[in-house]
């Protein structure tokens, strides 16, 4: 019996492999530092729990398959205060996660043999969710040397074909943490627009832009109003990963259709966290404030002390909560076994995340790692000391 | 801008249709009896909220993408219950109710062109499950005079073609009320086994057998462990539909392996929601005894009372909580918008869900309708009055 070529072109996740290490060198009583995961350690806000606590009917139901009302609310008032005052209930569809939300997206948009442009490196699910679809990533070639910057229309155009359907990108980026420029925003939906394809923007980390553009979107950009499908989610937002509620947002009345043909399939979301999510939206900007601050002190920390290893080549990331670095190793996969296996830095040690899973081609980002700066900041300086130390060691070996 | 073939294969809830109609008579004031819906009004055991209100964590994580540690625990503590002790946690992956179990084995399963064969009539969601995977629905033909019992060998073996890939039934069925026997099972895991198709097994319905075969599983058929694949869900077994917390188990590592690729891809199921599902596998079984007892009265007086209508077709259902039926009506479509629009018995009226939903070809079950008794006794006899006076009115009118 076989499987469907779809699911047998889709990859188990690449970090699978360093568990069974990072298990042998806890057993051994190491530390290890985790820079490697995107489960943001700040407290999620009360006011998700207070709200579930709350919930009182005799029969937990079904809610609507496009969402329960409070939720659907809470978003569209969201993003009123955003500017984008004409959205309706009807321009947003609650989902699972910012997961589902690119499910469905895909499912709407590809066919076999079509194609989606996306800036690499890319978050590696992206790959799950284009191939379930049957459709293929077109990979934006970047640098680490540019920051990873991609909206070259120079570059991006000359990708586009017959076959391609759509671009999708990450805004601010993971893994690399580059925002757009406003400039550049609207540039892609200009180019969308020309080329008559869908701008799939994923906008998770929108609160998270430290330098630059702040609390952008696609939206804002009206010719592309047909063009434009925004991913959310309140995961990152709102240190909520657990929720799993998220949104697709769009005005172009088609693909809402479409989409929920997705939704009305798999009936709903959890009744119970949108009921949560929807309270979440009730923090004030205080909150966004402070948790941003926090962000922009380990970023400036991370990247300032990465940036006194030698040989590192690293442009300081405007946004997310990830650097992407080139490290002066011959391959961060072997350094990462090398320093579950064999570093002690007084029992200390530290993961990162391997490059090589952020792209679609072997080979390409062997030299290259994910920094996440979930940590408290403590910790943090810690960690990159711990990871100073065992590049210098690993090339000494 | 295209969409993708395989949406646009997919239909919307063909029930939307009625909303405005079933809006405007009760604007006129209309007391309108659902028998449509499929949503339980039992009470969700108090453990599900209880165990959600304890839920104290400062960071509202992802999940395990395969599932929270307690909750495998408690379906696999389950399924030792039913005699199926050698189950381990890595047979079992939680999902977003009993749907994703459906969309994530159809993803594993099917490729464009390929072929899943299924009782009609079935739930009309698995059309959208199936064309989302590219594959194709090959129905597997009943009659309502047979009580649309499907499980004939000389009528299924001749379905089975090179495209095959799998069977998936819902036993206890929806919208038909049909059990399996033991022996009927038994066949259709061997038919599979013989012909090296999956064969997926809806059981959310398990423990709403009425008269026949109780709690039974395609699990037990060990001949077929490579070809099962069971879908299973919280929704209907505890009346917790809105907790979107489902199962696929499956004794075969390969389908596990390739559906954790999913798993993975949408990184996890809600957290707090899968603690709320473990809790609900401690209720003991007074619980499901007094389900089962309140289900089986409506069973028998909705079955009693619509026999009792002249023309009438249908056999008595064993499972579930659905009856299908035969009405001695033209059209139960243009009964159901009359119904709405023309009629009232001292100003209440009734809905159903006409037959046609339930099949792939335009034209079958159009004088059939399902109805669901999940409404309380005395609205039952009601609603079933109402019906009964319903078509008399229809057809002299």
């Amino acid at each position: 019996m076989k499987f469907s070529s779809k699911i047998e072109r889709c990859e188990l996740s690449p970090m699978r492999k360093y568990a069974p290490y990072a298990d042998a060198a806890k057993a051994r009583g190491m530390h290890i530092y985790p820079l490697n995961i995107g489960q943001p350690d700040i407290a999620t806000p009360k006011e998700f729990f207070e709200a579930v606590r709350g919930f009182d009917a005799p029969v937990l139901e079904y809610a609507p398959s496009g969402g329960v009302a409070e939720y659907l609310d809470a978003v569209r008032g969201y993003y009123h205060r955003l500017g984008h005052t004409d959205l309706t209930d009807a321009n947003i569809l609650a989902t699972n996660g910012g997961s589902e939300a690119l499910m469905m997206t895909m499912a709407c948009l590809l066919d076999d043999g079509d194609e989606i442009l996306v800036p690499q490196p890319f978050y590696p699910n992206y790959t799950t969710f284009v191939g379930l679809s049957g459709g293929k990533v077109r990979p934006i070639p970047t640098r680490a040397e540019d920051g990873f910057h991609y909206a070259d229309r120079a570059k991006i155009e000359p990708l586009i074909n017959e076959h391609t359907r759509a671009m999708l990108i990450t805004n601010p980026g993971n893994p690399t943490g580059a925002v757009l420029t406003r400039g550049e925003m609207r540039m892609l939906a200009e180019l969308a627009h020309e080329h008559g394809i869908f701008l799939v923007s994923d906008e998770v980390y929108r609160e998270f832009s430290y330098d630059g553009e702040q609390m952008a979107s696609m939206l804002e950009f009206r010719e592309a109003d047909e063009n434009v499908i925004i991913i959310d989610s309140v995961s990152k937002r709102f240190s909520a990963c657990g929720a799993r509620i998220g949104a697709v947002i769009s005005r172009n009345e088609a693909f809402m259709s479409e989409a929920m043909k997705f939704c009305q399939g798999r009936l709903c979301c959890p009744t119970i966290d949108q009921v949560g999510a929807a309270a979440l939206y009730s923090v004030g900007p205080e909150y966004f404030a402070a948790v941003k601050e926090e962000y922009r002190r380990r970023r400036d920390t991370a990247y300032d002390m990465l940036m006194q290893i030698p040989g590192v080549i690293c442009r300081k990331p405007e946004g997310a909560f990830y650097l992407m670095a080139k490290l002066p190793v011959d391959s961060t996969d072997r350094f990462q076994l090398w320093l579950l296996e064999h570093f002690s830095a007084s029992g200390d040690t530290v993961m990162i995340t391997p490059g090589e899973g952020f792209y679609t081609e072997p080979g390409r980002g062997v030299d290259e790692a994910r920094l996440a700066y979930v940590i408290e900041h403590d910790d943090l300086v810690r960690a990159m000391r711990v990871l100073a130390q065992g590049i210098e060691a690993y090339n000494n070996r």
